[in-house]
């Protein structure tokens, strides 16, 4: 929670589009309620998932870069998140002491209610362990008072959800929480034709929602239509199973 | 939820020490906020259970069974919950297929807002594991409309919680849910005390209850002070990840 | 291969309609391709999987059956297989051992090669891992000497492949084979179409065909639009890797 | 240990081959250090191991367990063990009720210090599952007092360790044991040699042995030239480390 | 062995405290015995676990890192252990090439006869699995004849015990050994309560500890009242089962 | 693909035995069947695996290492294929930018059929892991048009096969493939001739060679004397499971 008392959320990235894909449902359902959603996009994607920008003759990397920058800022404010850049190179992903050390800042500042990563394991693209780590490690050394011990205020380690991969069994990814995204779901494919270029993501990606929509009915018996699915990395400590 | 709209809980159990030590928490807590509970006990615990019953001179199975039938409804009393006892034998446990078809009509007259029952791997005793095995069978049979149509009415199959065994790395048990009992705890071990042949037990699990309750705070930032860890057998479905 | 010097492809499930949704692409794409394939149906579905088919005001167990019956005969039939029933009863599944004999001899009879049959765990469906249990038993046995040796034939133990469950992660399905089924997608989906009263799933596997195609071509650099994903039980021995 | 004083071993396999190829070198070594080893042998192997002894023309099922009792008990001799058999049929192995009673007063009448069977999963061969759950059921029936109390006596849980199966790997066989073999290696070989049917597993089996030796080295500095690898069922209670 | 003829043990861990918690047994028991114990403590903690160190006013990182080295070195000569430090950093730990250079120095000569260490994960603390990834490293490359060929003398590398985390499920740590600590455990409580400030954490590592006890007898008949678990990195060569 | 249509295989090892000892015969396989095979050789394991050479008096670094390259392109030359030292380093293994990004650039220049490198885990040799990661990252990378576009053409990421560590159930290895090379054995065993001071491997790969062949006839029916094991990386696209 921030100082105003607005409850917020966090979400880590290695690139733009993986906000909007696995996480858009969730940025935009907690935007949506008044929590301050906050993402923090560790690179461009430029290297590594703009093969659409590098088809344009005569691409250049601050060309594509500003291109996925842009979009990435549209569908930040469609989906009603700040976005901050750390601009430290994909592909493979590079952050630095410094941009640790500003993420840990951010996880101070925030006190996010939740946060949202990467999977740990990805065969197809190691930026995302990568960023899933750096965000793991972060909101760690958030905790140490002895981190910068005059700025430490109070904070809670919040809980950290995993967001879907592309191919979530060669991630070994298990869902363990389907979020029901069906207020958002206009909101969250509005983001996605952001993403003009990944025309053939947006079938892909609208699948996935629907499957795991029912998924998530069959699992409770409360019909749902488009769902979101997460891994929990820690166990969640309740006060009632009913 | 039961036909007059009070919510339920289920608790499937092979020995009558297991819904004790391991939910004894869960039982009370629900029982103490209305919920109805309702315990299956599968056996008595006769042959493996009781060391030290069979120590007094001249026990006959009959007695063991009674005292230890005598035991789990004193301690089910204290921790307000109903108790049916299927005496199905133990070490081997052997349910039979009208003890499955019994266990179907429970859930189908309970609709339990939530089920409890064994961890699904045991090496040192595999009552545990049958029993689980069992409930999860009779939960997904209440579910088909062909089982006694004419008895049929909406159900909707309840998340399934696996409650901590003695050894729970040996059976890859993994907490994904420490549940806060600080309200109970006094009611729990009252409970424990009815089985005072396994006094031995009373501070190992009271040691378990506080270790639990430390990690179920350090997960959250919330503390607790006893607590009670779960696995969950499927995702769940939220409205929301703050 | 049985003894014409046809190839063969043998299929074991629970219950209809899993060929269909599950395995509807490699029986028709085998069967185009000029395999006998035959498919064992352990059971109609008829408690478990038939819940339509009793929301008709008066249906009986029997007709039930014939109706499931029915539709599978048509499914098999427009996707080019042969098919035999076992009427073992579902939800639980009962295979006895006259059942596999039955299937033992069939192994023998088709000697195939390749086998497809249900994935070795599924907590949303105990029937789905017994019949793969129990395919697996009849293929080793077949294989043994010393069962009927008077009939006992040259056979050589086939490679299985177990085809995708409702919700892949919760059951630990990691696709290693994709299947690509464009050649029959057509006829795959006309046998969704008997299947009428699950048309909910008609999209629901449409949209799995279309994610597994994709992932299919992610992995190969080769497109394909449909696929069908396997794990394989067993390694597989190759003359080359390229 | 037995009443006697001598401590003791006791085996479980499924089949006769099994004790020789995958223990053989256990039961040597621990007959001549003076134990009393006792093989309990569940079936003759004479369906499912025995395709040479089927290809004798007019071979009857009598005559092949005959061979195959025959062989076991030359085995068993040569590696210093008693052998009891079961009888109880193999592809598919089925103890029953009456052969768990006899091995769980077996197991109280040895009291053995270590417990010998097979892994807990083989795709292989269900007999092999089989016979370990068997093994470790009765384990742990023999401990309790409830069972037989007139004949309770005073009895450990003996450590469990899991042999070598053909194909560890598929099995999820990871050797945490890997027991040097060298003193008896000439009698396991002379074992081997009474399976003069399976001639070509002579030579596998001493690769095996051979390359679990040279790891054997490898993980303790410690030469050796034959080894046996098991798995631990249970952790073990150590009073050092060094 | 170091050159003395002395046996020797070797503790490499992160930061003060989880030498006491986790392995202050089994280096007291082990130094009881004679053996020469070694403890290389890779950082002061300073910053990650030095909450109440950090709460007094006017606190400075070299103050915090005196109080935390004086601390480590009481707890070390309580427990009868040598200890070095290598005030690498933590929160990220940040362990150079010049220390690992210094440990594989420490390897040749202690010639230790076990290593303990952390385990391979810890999703609460990067700093653990980064002091075993180096430990491993060391004692890999301490073996290597061909690093500073000059100095290599004959060197076995050692058997690698891991010791207990926090929350060892959600580390995936299994226990595999037990050790019997009664003899030394006044030795360690001594050793907790240098620790002052993290004082509840006295009960919780009595109360495992305690219930270790209980689990290390269960497995073996043999009572004991404290254990320690670990597990192990390597297969054992054994010359015995029983 | 290289340009020139020629068919070609790509092998990515930490120190030069490895690729003969874990992957001899797919090389030769291949070499032989007109694929242009290329091996790239990180280190000259001069440090870690060279201990033979080091025991002759006066041995430096340089000598060593000028031994192991003379014998790794003798041994290449033998099995028929190209090789590129890149001498990084071992014991740890420290490949460089430059060196990935020569990686990126063979894999864009061979655009190989296949890839063969190290497991993902190995607790006895950490240089095995960072090679095979290694190459992974160059394998994704050489696919991101982005990186160096003017040089990009069209490449799809190759299947990769993780070749059998020393202790293949120590680094969780599981054979999904064998591979037949009976038809090369003979030039395998030459190649290993090359590595005269490790006499004693030459008889432990020539039994794993044999009993992997065994395992490779058994799951497939069709006889192999000498086999290589391989796990895949990725899920593999059919168009035929018969």
């Amino acid at each position: 929670m921030s100082g105003s008392g607005t409850r917020t959320g966090l979400v880590i990235t290695a690139h733009p589009g993986d906000f909007v894909w696995r996480a858009g449902g969730a940025i935009a359902l907690h935007a949506k309620r008044g929590y301050r959603m906050k993402i923090v996009c560790l690179s461009y994607g430029e290297r590594g998932e703009s093969q659409f920008a590098w088809k344009k003759a005569g691409a250049t990397l601050a060309d594509v870069k500003a291109g996925r920058r842009d979009e990435a800022e549209r569908a930040a404010a469609i989906l009603g998140a700040e976005i901050e850049f750390f601009d430290c190179g994909d592909y493979p992903l590079k952050p630095n002491e410094e941009m640790l050390d500003r993420t840990i800042d951010i996880f101070r500042e925030l006190n996010p209610a939740f946060v949202l990563t990467h999977a740990l394991e990805d065969p197809y693209n190691f930026d995302h362990p990568t960023a899933a780590h750096f965000a793991q490690e972060a909101r760690v050394i958030a905790q140490a008072m002895g981190h910068k011990p005059e700025k430490y205020t109070s904070y809670a380690a919040a809980p950290v959800f995993l967001f879907e991969p592309h191919q979530p069994e060669q991630c070994n990814f298990k869902p363990q929480v389907i979020l029901n995204i069906d207020a958002v779901w206009e909101t969250k494919y509005r983001a996605f034709q952001v993403l003009a270029a990944q025309k053939h993501l947006w079938e892909y990606y609208t699948r996935v929602a629907l499957n795991r929509g029912i998924q998530g009915g069959r699992n409770t018996g409360k019909p749902m239509t488009y769902g979101e699915a997460y891994m929990r990395l820690f166990p969640e400590a309740l006060e009632t199973l009913g």
